[in-house]
């Protein structure tokens, strides 16, 4: 296949260099920073490259999309007329409900959308943190609507195994954005708050161990794509904020009341919980 | 030296491991559990061992009690005419304030109580899980008290350096249990309540990412000594969570109100200070 990817950042630069290690495919690459662009090629991950598309994407039977929701939004309204009949196009959004329905209305009729979720990132942003690495045994969620057509399902399918990832699942855009607000967008919440209710009294780094060094990993965020994915997710968000600090707020009572029996059942229930993941 | 490890444990049966890695001193274990004491013997990490140790105990020059806070006071009653006459006690307890106030009723004034914290462990409880490997490049805190002897503390910090140990850092109990509160603690709770939110509507495993992992690794927690650290430490802890849900409540006021620049700058903060640690 010609397969085009759109936005060289830490998940396209990441497919590129796990697409290009099959050795099956011509693979270009779009960013709009001619940098990227050129570390791309230097890479040999890119047969060639350009900020503007357009050409590429005349010939490709894919073009993979590493954007942000709104930004695949404008670059579907400016390429409407750019697509190869019959081409697909997948994008690695994490939200999907209200970005399929915005995206549904701009898609030319002639190219399959299949809209893709790669669950795998690094927590830095841009080219030099991709790594075919990322993608080794993770979860892919596809969200299909009724206009997919079953080959190109598969064909997506079929390429994110050959990639790495472990397990492909499809659901439906709401059950999709649904539990993503708990598995996903509610821990990167909770990271950031922790480390920023951090009073910084003492030298904080000195007094830490494993587990503060993994609750904030993620903490360390894109700004720009996090607070788009939040707000593109707000109602499913903040129920799943809400049932957190419910539980949160059982362990607190239980400690205020130094109820140690109450305490000692809800960590028994987390045992038993991460034990079953 | 002659050392007697008391709680062969993951912490104990570490301590354990990376002692007789050393080849320097003869080390004796005691433990509860007869099948952990054969386990111990069997991989040749202590020299002997015994379900009830005072035999040990009498010609041990530094004793390490890897037990409960509520088990070492125990442990510290029923042998208080046991210890050799200038020996070094020390703990691994990760609450100090309360604690050491009263372990130093019990303590007998011919021997010199250090009391320390590695900040290292796994989640997982036992012999089984014990890894010298944990210890590596980890933070150890001394909280010394007045009759402390400079020597003693020096010993141990040598001692704790060369099994692995990366830094030592002296603060009061009362700075302690203060941090911990935050740096340990919290952190706990916060898996905790995250994992018990799951509404397992779904097959939760198929749809999660480092992030979900990363944060929920924690959940898997030893209640008992779990519930006696948070009850041990309550109104640290208490603030602790307070000023969690505090930032929470900042990024959940942001999503309803789709204010899209308080979020950003959220994100911005946690950022700069995951990428300060």
């Amino acid at each position: 296949m010609i397969i085009t990817i759109v936005g060289l950042g830490v998940i396209g630069g990441s497919f590129a260099m796990a697409l290009n290690e099959l050795q099956e495919h011509e693979i270009y690459g779009v960013d709009v920073n001619k940098e990227t662009i050129d570390k791309a090629k230097k890479l040999g991950i890119i047969k060639d490259g350009c900020t503007s598309g357009s050409d590429f994407i005349r010939r490709s039977d894919l073009v993979i999309i590493g954007l942000y929701p709104s930004a695949i939004l404008n670059f579907l309204k400016e390429n409407q007329g750019n697509f190869k009949r019959g081409a697909i196009i997948t994008d690695v959004t994490g939200i999907k409900e209200t970005f399929i329905n915005e995206a549904l209305g701009i898609i030319p009729k002639e190219v399959d959308f299949i809209f893709g979720h790669p669950m795998a990132g690094r927590e830095k942003k841009g080219i030099d943190f991709a790594s075919k690495e990322v993608f080794k045994g993770a979860n892919y969620l596809l969200t299909p609507h009724n206009k997919n057509k079953e080959e190109n399902l598969s064909k997506i399918e079929s390429l994110v195994l050959k990639i790495g990832f472990s397990r492909v699942r499809r659901i439906t855009p709401r059950e999709h954005d649904k539990i993503i607000s708990f598995t996903s967008q509610l821990p990167h919440a909770i990271a950031v708050a922790l480390i920023n209710s951090d009073k910084e009294e003492f030298d904080t780094g000195a007094f830490i161990g494993d587990s503060y060094r993994d609750l904030t990993r993620i903490a360390n965020i894109n700004e720009g794509l996090w607070s788009e994915l939040f707000l593109g997710n707000k109602d499913n968000l903040l129920q799943s904020i809400e049932s957190f600090q419910d539980q949160l707020n059982s362990i607190k009572d239980a400690i205020i009341n130094e109820d140690r029996e109450s305490l000692t059942k809800l960590f028994k229930e987390s045992g038993i919980r991460r034990e079953k993941l």
